[in-house]
């Protein structure tokens, strides 16, 4: 059966999946790209999002590549497809990545504000949901048939989608790092009450690696 | 020239340095124990906090072990002495640890309600500090001489010394735990700020150990 996933999701020593005052410059917030060296340097990160060659196998890889395969579609909160906020100003804004982002397959972006889907290159459209994270996900389940459904993030809706006890599995990854404020994936959220225990525990140079399941 | 240390403070994956509800049976809080597994399984805590033989040398152990090296007083707070609130009813309270506690030094108890200083068997006296964290440190320094001050907990003492910017360096252990509530170590501490950026990170099967110093 199809699953419901949050994978790579990187958080600091300090809980935080983002660092404050995110902008054009800081999509993850000041201090935010310090999270991601594990990711970074991985093969999986460096030929499938950057398309260069190169990169390391292993743990960090293991777990990069997991978050690629059997996905037919993603939800991204409104804040990690862009910087705009309120009412979209206009049709500018198409995403952090490109012509060609790095997703190839539907993306629902949850926000308050409608606007028409966005078709990108390589099987990338971005699907624009005002009527809530249940129905982004119906929708976001339905288009990826037989595969599983990807939550990209941010926190909130990392957030939302726990206490609506509809993610099968989280792959966390905690970063070596200090970010000293932002937004903590944990806030608020009881994930023991919420029936989540970890299920794996895993850990490299770089980060540690638990993956956090419904028990 | 002597520092001010904390060890082997462990927290959960969710950030919590202590689980809810502390009483006689919960001297962690509700869950708390399941933090220490990584302590537990160790030489130094089977052989010098328990009186056991074997436990298990290794990463693991080297940090347990660095906790009780050259470490001349101690400060805890009032609630990791014990589950008594408010004034003393009475001198019965002893400690969690029995008539031989585990520190064998003088160890100043952040409270704010006065006491006798308590003296132990095996080198341990408490004394009951009402004037406040940086007069309980001073105490603790002149008692230490050219040893180390460690300051064991729990959250809300090692809390406000690091705002006070008074701890030199912290070990912290991460558990692969969920306690999904209790007292989180980082709430309301922006460590960069105050100066901290993460200068060891290890990871063992039981734990992902990092030491915060000042940067």
């Amino acid at each position: 059966m199809p699953r419901v996933r949050v994978e790579s999701f990187t958080i600091s020593l300090d809980g935080f999946g983002a660092g404050p005052n995110q902008d054009l410059a800081n999509p993850l917030g000041v201090g935010g790209t310090s999270l991601h060296g594990w990711a970074m340097a991985t093969r999986t990160f460096q030929t499938h999002v950057f398309g260069n060659d190169g990169g390391e196998t292993g743990v960090d890889d293991d777990f990069a590549q997991r978050g690629f395969h059997n996905v037919g579609a993603w939800i991204l909160g409104r804040n990690m497809f862009g910087p705009v906020r309120g009412p979209w100003p206009d049709e500018s804004w198409r995403g952090w990545w490109g012509e060609n982002p790095v997703y190839h397959v539907p993306v629902f972006v949850l926000t308050h504000h409608a606007r028409a889907p966005l078709v990108m290159e390589g099987g990338t459209t971005f699907h624009f949901v005002t009527d809530g994270p249940e129905a982004a996900l119906a929708r976001a389940r339905e288009a990826a048939g037989d595969k599983d459904v990807r939550v990209g993030g941010g926190v909130q809706t990392i957030q939302q989608y726990l206490r609506l006890r509809l993610l099968d599995e989280l792959h966390i990854a905690i970063s070596p790092v200090l970010l000293g404020s932002g937004e903590r994936l944990f806030d608020g959220v009881d994930l023991p009450a919420l029936g989540y225990a970890c299920t794996t525990h895993v850990a490299t140079t770089r980060a540690t690696h638990v993956v956090l399941g419904r028990a």
